[in-house]
């Protein structure tokens, strides 16, 4: 396997940041990639997607094998061209959502049958399946293993058997990925709460040798400290030259603390889903916007943010619109959240490169911990 | 009364095309105005719908009076700066809505009493405040006066009847507009489909003296005959000087035959109503993008359209978006209804102004009577 050059250019403790070269462009580290679950980031035109920040999106294997189905994106010319995103798209390998949307779930070792929350229909995902589907099909540029989500909490026998398999389904996802030229495979440890379970799973995949490392498991109910603990305990089993995916995380106190970790990479939909609820983030928290304090409030969201949806509406005009259920309020506030995550980004990037990182991280647990948004902005 | 420039650039039969000059921006007719009801159209931003052609958009006394309130969008700066539109505005008098959406409606000479659809609470319009509002508060550049809604079908006495309250109205909502330089007020022609009763409502109000006269009580179910047929009776006992402003209309094919009709102005949700359900309208009628025969349609809703939303996008992708429910179907269709609206404006335009309305209104009803849409595209 030819993996991609993950080129570092700067280590501030156990921070770094760094370029991850693609066939479809560079993606600056740490990166934050915006979820495009249907083949859309919720209510954003792609260019708003890009011109926020993002190098890298995100696309669901689950969703899109069942609508419009993986067979008719490839008919369509791929995952990119379909929705009109030409930059890097990483998909998931379907695991979690099979995990947390489907009904009727079998497991064995062969993969996963169930039911679609759509329809109903009968479906199955193994290891040689969700391949085919990422990487030959949507054409992504990174795809994922399959893996099984191990529950949470679980016992350490449930934990150990339930990473085992998923290392299992790691090689055959690999076996089945073979040698390709300009796409890359990466894979997801496992092993829930238990350290040497996490020291395990990463050994093993480690040995298989993939292009990038995830973190799975994580942003299922575990909590903030256990997060950390668990990334404490993990991270550091990981090769240092290749790049580290934590999965489905989060907020931004989460994405500071994951990078002092050694986190490279996150997705979440939690810019865009808040904004769909009327929320707002920011250094000091989320903020929601129907809130009647903002009812006269002709300050924008964040002036400092080289962002339309957070420096040219007023907070008093965004109220109205949520108030009002009107699409635009979704609009703005998901283009906003996208808009601030990507410069949360860019900021620890740049904190890192001047060595500085960990005087950013401080200022950034007070700002948080104060709570004081939005007046704080 | 003041009243703004209106220049005539050219007459076909009895269609023309000019130009309003109005304090925020000149208007070229015949114009169609987007509706941004709750400060908003609907799925867009202001820059796309500039972009589309839009020289004016309408904004709506009735829901704006009850959220986020009258006097809080004065407070907030007026109506242009709440929701970030430079361009002049049309506000509707609210008496259409108050008849349409609201509950409890006792009419008096006085004005209308209701209670709102939102939260039940009780107000009071009449003709001095509709012009408060739209005038002062909001600042329109372009306020009606406020009449009643004739309801549809009635008998002669009944349209009599209604139709010289909203003359006596027209009075009251001119004095209290007053002289004012920058802001424009149009009367309301009503009398339903009696053509003795449109001549006379014509007549008591041209005597009064507008900046414009719009025609009311159309598009309210009397079906595109019918309205042919009152246009037909109505429009040539309005002053040719000054701008006719259809309510409410309509379809495409019914701006091109109003505008044959000597129609200057509309207004109608229907572009972006119909975007949120799913159909893109041509110059062959409407066409769900939900039907499965667009499932693996390449072609974009209309390449000869300037606009990306009709032009960057497969019917495949927007069919997914639509069947997916997402935002992104109806920004997308929205915008480009919007686009297509305004380009068949501009196609109007130039044919008067070339002197072929004729044979665009002929080639027009036969496109639109083959209903060929959307290979025909």
């Amino acid at each position: 396997m030819t993996s991609f050059p993950f080129e570092i250019a700067a280590v501030d403790g156990s921070a770094r940041t760094g370029v991850l070269k693609t066939a479809r462009g560079e993606i600056r580290t740490p990166a934050f990639m915006p979820v495009g679950t249907a083949a859309t980031v919720k209510a954003l035109y792609t260019d708003q997607v890009r011109a926020a920040g993002a190098d890298i999106i995100l696309g669901n294997t689950y969703h899109l094998m069942l609508r419009p189905g993986a067979e008719r994106v490839k008919t369509l010319g791929g995952l990119h061209r379909f929705m009109g995103w030409d930059g890097p798209i990483l998909t998931d390998s379907g695991g979690f959502q099979v995990w947390s949307l489907s009904s009727l779930r079998e497991m064995s070792e062969e993969g996963v049958a169930f039911k679609s929350h759509l329809d109903g229909s009968r479906h199955m995902l193994t290891p040689e399946r969700s391949i085919e589907i990422q990487a030959d099909l949507l054409g992504a540029d990174i795809s994922m293993q399959l893996d099984e989500c191990t529950n949470f909490p679980c016992t350490r026998d449930e934990a150990a058997s339930s990473m085992q398999l998923s290392v299992r389904w790691g090689a055959r996802s690999k076996a089945a990925f073979g040698e390709r030229s300009g796409q890359n495979l990466f894979a997801i440890v496992q092993g829930s709460v238990y350290e040497d379970l996490r020291r395990e799973s990463a050994q093993a995949l480690i040995a298989e040798g993939y292009d990038g490392y995830a973190i799975g498991g994580l942003a299922v109910g575990e909590g903030f400290e256990t997060m950390c603990q668990v990334l404490d305990v993990t991270t550091p089993h990981l090769p240092s030259e290749r790049p580290r995916y934590l999965m489905g995380v989060g907020k931004p106190i989460d994405l500071v603390e994951s990078v002092a970790r050694g986190v490279d990479m996150f997705d979440c939909v939690m810019p865009t889903r808040s904004g769909r609820h009327g929320q707002a983030w920011s250094d000091y928290g989320p903020f929601n916007l129907k809130n009647a304090r903002f009812a006269e409030d002709t300050a924008p969201l964040n002036p400092d943010l080289d962002c339309p949806a957070s420096r040219d509406y007023s907070r008093a005009y965004i109220h109205h619109l949520v108030r009002a259920g009107e699409y635009l309020a979704a609009m703005l506030l998901s283009w906003h959240n996208v808009a601030y995550y990507e410069d949360l980004m860019a900021r620890m990037r740049i904190a890192i490169t001047e060595g500085r990182f960990d005087a950013f991280r401080k200022d950034f647990n007070d700002r948080w911990a104060s709570g004081a948004a939005p007046d704080g902005n």
